[in-house]
């Protein structure tokens, strides 16, 4: 379980005085890219070898609303990966430690013409720490 | 089936070329409050009868990339109603008709507490126009 | 004088009931984009050309907020151009006629290397356009 | 000075392939409520005290592209303070030491009718923390 902590920002609220509930999608990207950084999958170099991994779907049930003044943490962690598609299973929580929103995506490697691509073809060392974070989580931040 | 139609903002886009995955989300939003003010149920009027509409949950399948360039179309309609709960689903689409994305979202009526409410006593009126287009559909624009 | 219409979108707004500042920055590329595809300068085509027009300035002057339930409107005019760059002046009304925002932008083009181009030799068709709405303006849409 | 640092994120890019000029300005308002918020004045507690602070005016220029990868530091210093009127300057760096950004920002204190009020009668704590770090700056985080 992986976490990614920040405060909310005045522009992510909406005239419902909240966090607008789109931004929750945005910030489960933050703390992907936040922990895929630190476990060594940046997505900076996943994109230099030519890879993208877009999203393939998404799903969010939202508990509780986000506050300006709130601090948020992402926890996170790798619940599927075949070598060309994975999930992430996150949970929003505020600083008392209230459940916001919890949530599920699924992405897939592609090249540049969009078609999945295999990652142990493509980046077997990235594709072996994959698995690992698959079996033994990604450790904690 | 209603729909909803405009161009792809520039702002929209990312380094990958295309619309970022959190602007579909935005783009239901958009096409809600257009159809519901075009039927006489607009969100203006919602809040100042002191009610809100958040989400409850909102799950995207991602089929294609939307353009810049692009011209993409919301079709949606209201596929059940509680009294207190509504689901709506979704389909965009592009300027050549290929599906974007699927998508469903799920909303309560509740006060300024945050608390359900009935929309049956709280707005009988609305409530019944809920009930027709949940049976009739929203016609066409 | 060139004018963009639309409504305010809901997460537009921010918990001060009012549209975030940093969306009227967004409106006018809005309106510049729909203007200039209107008068034959499509922005699409501009990058197919191997060319961009990054912002080299800005500046808002903020009148009165913008509601949601609002429908703005932008006008714009190009004040100045020299064959690499431009400056748009802009003037955003809500559907009362009152301003909101008085705005003024200049850009660049550039090539891939982020270096200036003569637009003159680069593109002298779309040259010759820019040369003429300076002078004659944009037309009404 | 004061300082604030974070990551660009991947949805603040655009197919240009750099940050959107638009999220500058959404920087700039992180790195006042961040350093307002070290130094005892929390936007929070302003609209506790039915207090607003909308923009008035903003200013950018655009000197470099921000990219995927790139961390930003926005340094900010108060410039003038009238006791309803406050300016602050605003200089945004990459990891190099490059200047990406130089800007202004202008806000009013405003109350809940959004007319001028005095920090001075209405907040006399806020007023003088105010005056100090105009005159002795904001330290350093």
């Amino acid at each position: 379980m992986y976490e990614y902590t920040r405060s909310v920002y005045y522009y992510e609220t909406d005239k419902m005085g909240v966090v607008h509930h789109s931004n929750f999608v945005r910030w489960m990207e933050e703390a992907r890219t936040f922990c895929f950084n630190n476990i060594g999958l940046a997505y900076v170099e996943t994109e230099r070898l030519g890879l993208m991994a877009p999203m393939t779907d998404i799903r969010l049930k939202y508990k509780r609303p986000a506050r300006y003044g709130d601090t948020f943490t992402v926890r996170l962690r790798v619940t599927e990966y075949t070598g060309v598609r994975y999930r992430i299973a996150y949970t929003i929580l505020n600083q008392e430690g209230d459940i916001l929103v919890e949530a599920e995506s699924g992405q897939a490697f592609v090249g540049s013409d969009y078609k999945p691509v295999s990652l142990a073809h493509a980046a077997p060392e990235r594709h072996e720490l994959m698995k690992k974070i698959l079996q033994e989580g990604m450790g904690t931040p």
